[in-house]
C-alpha cells in the first residue's frame, strides 16, 4: 500500500505507552496537546485535535497552533465522565499556501495573473459550505480574479483577510494524516480533589471498653465533617477471623476477647459481604451511609482481597489458595516473617475466572449498598492485570466509583498500578520532610509523565506508617505535615483521632503506633477541641473555596533564601484562582527569608502596580511592591496561605 | 479476556515510536537494552531479550539483570545486514523465589520440611531438559528432599550455587509476559564509517577549458585512495536540460557554450537513466565504477527527483507535473524566488503510482549498473513516507545499498528523514563553530533518541556552502574543520578540491562559492600537493586505524580550561580502541589549558599508574599521572589525536 500523504505527526502528548493507557482528568479539566506537525517542501499546514465523548457520535474539531520549532498546540476541556478520545490530524492546506506565495509575488511586484486564475478552484472547493454572505463575496471574487481590467481589485482581495479566514475556518483537507485514538478517563471532581479523615469504627464508642459500632459512628459524623473532611475511610468492617486471630500489638497469641485485625477478613460469621456484627447489621451500615452523604461526607470502604483461615472461601473454593504439601493452606509470608491471620490469594489458581467474577461481585455488592469509594489494600501484591480489568468492569456502569491505591513499595509498582486504572495512589510524602526532598518528589510527581495518570494522595500518617518525625513532635510539626500534605496535594488524607490529638506512641524503634488499633479497640474523648483542629479546619476551608487547592499538577516552587521555608505558587486551569503557600519546616524557632514572586507566571501583574495578597490564615493583607518579599513564621502559626491579587 | 500474567514490561528501549521505525546498527555492532520490569508481590521474576534475524527461524535470548529500581538492562550483537527482531520476556521465577525462602527460613533457623517437598515440583518440571549429570544430581536432590534423615543434607543441597545455576539457566517459564517485536535494521559498516570525497567530474580534465569526462576522473582515483577516501559522490552525471539552462553564477540567461547546473535532469539526450553525452558513456561510467572499487573506493551517485523543462517526463508524463491555468509547467518556487530551469515533481498526482515505481526503477537500474550508493537532493522537499517504501524497496533485495539524505532544513524534518529510512543524513555541522555549539549539537545528535535511527554526516563544505568562516580562512582553520568533523563524526565528507586547495571565493556577502561549478566547468592542477592534504591523509588514516573513530555516538566530552579548546574522548564498544582528541578552535593564536581526563570511563586504570597517550599527529608519547593535564596547541597543527594506553 503506498501513503501518498504528505504531513508528519510525531511526538504527539499527553500519550501513555503509545494509546494503551488512557490519560486522566476530572470533568471540566483542560488538555493540553502538543505535537511536532510538518510536511515536506514549503507548503503551508493545518493540523487540528479531534475529540469525542464515548458516547457521543460526531467529534469536536479545535484547530492547533504552530509554535516554534514545528512544535504545535491546543487546548480543550472534557467536559464529562466516562472515555474520550482523541487524535490529531494534519494536512497540506493548499490555499493558505496559495495565498502566502501570491502575496509574496504582489510585494516583489511580480504580474500574477495566472496565480488569480489558479485561485478561483480554491474558493470553488469551499464554496458548499458556506454562509450565502461568504457566497456572495467569493462570487465576487470569482469574477474579479478572470477579469483582467479589476486586476488592481483582484489582487488585494486575493490577499484579504477575509479571504483568509475563509480558508482558515474551512480547509479544504485532501490526504489527511492522523494519528490513531488516544484516550482520555474523566472523572469526577472528587478523583482529584478530596479530603480523607479514617478511623477505626470500633473505636467509636463513648464508653470505654465497649465496641464502638455504625450508630455510635453516626454521632461521629458532624465532627468529621466540620472539620472539613469530605470522606470518612474505615478499615474493613467484615467480620474478623478467629483462627490464628493475632493479639494486642501484634501478637501471634490473642488473649480471650482480643479483637483481631480487620484485615483478617472472615470467619464462620461470613466474608467479604458481611458486615462484623459487633459494628452493627447492613441496615445500620446503609443509614450511616446516607446520613454521611448528607452531611457532604462519603463513606469509603477497604478492599482488602485476603482471608482469614476461617473464611469461608477457604472451604468454598480451595483451588483459590495454595496448598502445601503437608495439606494445610498457604498462610501469607515475606520470610522469614509470618502472617499466619492471613491467607494470600493464590491468582495463578486455575480457578482465577471465578476469583475475579467474585470479587467483582463482592465491589457491585457494596456499590449497590451506596458505597463509591474503595481504598484498595495492598493492590501491589494482586496481578496489575486484574485490577485493570476490575477497574474498567466497575467504572464502565458506575463511573462515580473511585479506587485509591495503598501501596507503599517500589516507585515503578505504584506508578503502574495508577496507570492501570487506579484513580488515587498513596505517596512517599508520608517520609519526605526536608524541603529539597518536598520539592524533588513533588516536581517528580507534577512535572513528569505520572501528571498525566497518577493522583497523588498526601497522608501524614496512616495506622500503619506513625512516622519517626511526628513520634513525639510538637504541635507545630503537626499543623507543618497537615499544612504541606494538604497544600502541595488536593487529595490529602489523615488517619485519626491520633493525627489531630497528636498521639504517637510508637513500638521502640519501628514507624508503628505502639497499642495500634489494628489490633485492639482505643477509647476516646471525641469532644476534645484544640488548636491543630482549628487549622485543619481553616485549612479544610481554604481548599473549599480556591480552585488552586483543588489540584496539584499547577505548582511552581519558589525561591526563598532559607531551608527552613519552602514556598510555591498555584493555580486553577484559567488562573481565576492564584495561591501562594509558604510554610516553615522548624517546629521550634522562628524562622525568616526573602522569597521571590513568580511574576511572569501571575495571570495580572503590571510594573509599578503593587500584588496584593490577602492571608487566609491571619487576615492580613499586603500589598508587594517587589519581586523579593520578606517572610517571617513563628512555630506558632507555621505557614501563610496567601490569596493572590485579592 | 482476563489477563492471567503477573509482570509488567514497560518503558523498554531502544523503541522508536513504538516500534513502528527500527532502530539502525551496523554489522557487529552493540545493541544495549533496557526496560522496566516488575511483578506484583515479593516473588522472584527472570526476564530475558529474544532477538533474531528476519530470516532466522530460532530466537536467540539473553537474560536480563536487574539493576537500581526496577530497570533491567542486556546487550548482544548483531551479525548480519538486514532487519533483526528482537522483543522482552518476562516471568515469575517460582523456583528461585522457593530457593530464596527457604535461604531466608533456614537462616532464621526455621524447620523447612515442608518447603523442602515442595521443592520437588520444581525439580520435576525442569527435569526433561537436563543433562544426564544435572539429573543424576536432582534425583539425588529429591530422594534426600524427601527423607527426614537426611535432613542437614536436604537444606544445604536446597540452597546451593549448583541448583540455583540450574533454575536460573532452566527456568519453568509459565505465564510469561512479552512485549511486541520490536525492529533493528543493520547495514554493513560504511552506513557507520565512511570518508566522502566530491569533485565535478566535468572539472576533472587536465586541460584547461575542456569538459572533464568519466575517462579524466580515472586518473583521479588514485589521488582521492591516497588521501583515504572511500567514497567518492558525483553530482549528477545525466544529460543536463537546455530550456531554461542557468548560466555561470546563477544567471537566468545561459550564454551560448554554458554547461548548465547538472540538477537540471533531462534533455533531449535522455533522463535520469542516461548519462550526460560529454562526460562519456554508460560503458565508461561502469569501468570507472569498477576500477573505483579495485582501490577501495565506492562511487555515490546523486539521486535528484525533479526535472529540467525538456526532460521526456514532461512530454511522456504530464501527469506528474502541476499545470498553471496559463497551459505552462509550474516550475520550482519558493517566493519571491524562481527556479525555472527546474520543474518540482506533482507528488499529489493522480498518476503517483506510476511515478514511484519509475522512480524505484531508476534506483534499482543504477543499482544494476554497479552503484551501491546514493546521495539524495533535497528529499525534504518530497513526501516522507514515499522514502520510506522505496528504501525500503530497495534494502529488501540490496541491503548493501545506503542513501544520504542532504536536507538542510528545520531539524524535526531532517530528523523524520531519518527515521523514515536514509542510512546517513548531512547535519548543520557545517554551521557549529564555536565549542559551545559543537558540544550541544553533538550532545543532540548522540544523547538523545537520535542516535538511534539518525547516522550524521559531517561536512565542513559542499557545492552549496561556502560557509563565512572558512571565507578567506587560513590552513589552520581549514585543518580544524577536517578534523573536527572527521573525529567528532564517523561518517564525514568534503567537497574539493576547493577545500583541500582552500578556494574560498564567494558571491558577496553569500556562502555561495564564486564561479560555482553548479554552473561552470574549473580548472584545477590536480597534482598540487601542500600541508592540508598531508593534514587530512594523515587524519583518514587514524580513523581507519581506530575503531573509536568509526563511531559516533561513544562520545565523551572533557573538561578543559579553555573555550579555544575542545576535547573529547571515543571509545569503541569493547573499549579496544580509546581515542583522546583535542582541537584548537583559534587558527592564529597558540592556546593552551589544562584538560581533566576520563579517568572513570577509561578502560584500564589504576591509581599511581600513569595514563599512557601517543600523539598520532606528532608521533610522541607521554606518561600522565594526574587526572588535570597541561595542553598546548599552535595554529601550524591545531590538533592532537591521541591514542590512549598504548
Amino acid at each position: 500500500m503506498l501513503n501518498q500523504r504528505r504531513v508528519v505527526i510525531d511526538y504527539v502528548s499527553p500519550v501513555l505507552n503509545h494509546g494503551e493507557f488512557p490519560i486522566k482528568r476530572v470533568v471540566n479539566e483542560v488538555v493540553n496537546v502538543d505535537a511536532h506537525i510538518f510536511g515536506d517542501g514549503h507548503d503551508l499546514i493545518g493540523a487540528s485535535v479531534l475529540f469525542k465523548h464515548e458516547n457521543a457520535r460526531k467529534w469536536n474539531e479545535v484547530r492547533m497552533k504552530p509554535g516554534f520549532n514545528d512544535e504545535w498546540h491546543v487546548s480543550f476541556y472534557v467536559e464529562k465522565q466516562g472515555y474520550y478520545e482523541y487524535k490529531v490530524e494534519g494536512w497540506i492546506d493548499h490555499a493558505l499556501t496559495w495565498q502566502h506565495g501570491i502575496k509574496r509575488k504582489i510585494e516583489d511586484r511580480q504580474r500574477v495573473t495566472s496565480e488569480l486564475l489558479e485561485g478561483v478552484k480554491f474558493i470553488e472547493a469551499i464554496y458548499k459550505r458556506l454562509s450565502a454572505d461568504d457566497r456572495a463575496y467569493l462570487d465576487h471574487l470569482k469574477k474579479i480574479f478572470n477579469d483582467e481590467n479589476s486586476y488592481d481589485n483582484a489582487i488585494s482581495e486575493a490577499v484579504s483577510d477575509r479571504l483568509y479566514h475563509l480558508f482558515y475556518i474551512f480547509p479544504d483537507k485532501k490526504l489527511v494524516n492522523s494519528t490513531k485514538n488516544y484516550k482520555i478517563y474523566v472523572d469526577r471532581l472528587k478523583a482529584r480533589f478530596s479530603t480523607w479523615y479514617e478511623f477505626f469504627p470500633r473505636s467509636a464508642s463513648e464508653k470505654e471498653g465497649v465496641h464502638g459500632t455504625f450508630k455510635d459512628c453516626e454521632k461521629l459524623l458532624p465532627r468529621v465533617a466540620e472539620m472539613g473532611f469530605d470522606t470518612l475511610y474505615f478499615p474493613p468492617v467484615h467480620p474478623i477471623g478467629e483462627v490464628n486471630r493475632k493479639g494486642k500489638n501484634n501478637s501471634t497469641n490473642a488473649a480471650p476477647g482480643d479483637v483481631g485485625s480487620p484485615w483478617g477478613i472472615g470467619s464462620r460469621l461470613g466474608g467479604h459481604k458481611d458486615i462484623h456484627p459487633e459494628l452493627g447489621s447492613l441496615k445500620d451500615f446503609k443509614l450511616l451511609i446516607k446520613k454521611a452523604n448528607k452531611m457532604g461526607v462519603e463513606i469509603a470502604m477497604d478492599f482488602a482481597l485476603q482471608v482469614a483461615p476461617d473464611h469461608p472461601w477457604v472451604k468454598e473454593h480451595p483451588e483459590w489458595f495454595k496448598w502445601r504439601p503437608d495439606g494445610t493452606v498457604q498462610y501469607a509470608e515475606n520470610p522469614p516473617k509470618k502472617y499466619q491471620d492471613i491467607l494470600p490469594i493464590h491468582f495463578e489458581s486455575e480457578g482465577y475466572e471465578d476469583l475475579w467474577q467474585e470479587s467483582l461481585d463482592i465491589l457491585l455488592y457494596w456499590i449497590d449498598q451506596g458505597i463509591n469509594i474503595f481504598r484498595v489494600d495492598n493492590p501491589h501484591t494482586k496481578p496489575f492485570y486484574f485490577w485493570n480489568w476490575i477497574i474498567r468492569k466497575i467504572k464502565k456502569d458506575h463511573p462515580d466509583v473511585l479506587f485509591l491505591a495503598e501501596a507503599f513499595t517500589n516507585p515503578k509498582v505504584m506508578q503502574q498500578l495508577a496507570k492501570q486504572g487506579f484513580t488515587q495512589s498513596y505517596t512517599y510524602f508520608t517520609w519526605r520532610e526536608s524541603k529539597h526532598e518536598l520539592i524533588e518528589y513533588v516536581e517528580e510527581l507534577t512535572k513528569t509523565e505520572q501528571r498525566e495518570y497518577m493522583r497523588p494522595n498526601f497522608w501524614p500518617n496512616t495506622p500503619d506508617i506513625n512516622p519517626y518525625h511526628l513520634q513525639g513532635a510538637n504541635e507545630s510539626k503537626y499543623i507543618q505535615r497537615y499544612a504541606l500534605a494538604a497544600t502541595l496535594s488536593s487529595n490529602v488524607g489523615i488517619y485519626g483521632p491520633v493525627f489531630e490529638y497528636m498521639i504517637s506512641a510508637p513500638l521502640p524503634n519501628r514507624e508503628e503506633y505502639l497499642n495500634s488499633e489494628k489490633f485492639q479497640i482505643a477509647h476516646y474523648d471525641w469532644n476534645l477541641k484544640n488548636n491543630l483542629i482549628s487549622v485543619i479546619t481553616k485549612i479544610n476551608q481554604i481548599r473549599k473555596e480556591e480552585e488552586a487547592l483543588q489540584q496539584t499538577n499547577h505548582i511552581k516552587f519558589c525561591q526563598i533564601e532559607n531551608d527552613n521555608l519552602i514556598a510555591f505558587y498555584k493555580w486553577n486551569d484559567d488562573k481565576s484562582s492564584e495561591i501562594l503557600v509558604v510554610v516553615s519546616l522548624d517546629a521550634y524557632n522562628t524562622q525568616s527569608g526573602t522569597m521571590q514572586l513568580p511574576l511572569s507566571d501571575l495571570k495580572e501583574t503590571e510594573p509599578g502596580r503593587p500584588v496584593q495578597v490577602y492571608d487566609f490564615m491571619t487576615g492580613n493583607s499586603y500589598n508587594w511592591y517587589e519581586e523579593w518579599n520578606y517572610i517571617e513564621l513563628q512555630p506558632g502559626l507555621p505557614l501563610h496561605i496567601f490569596k493572590i491579587n485579592k
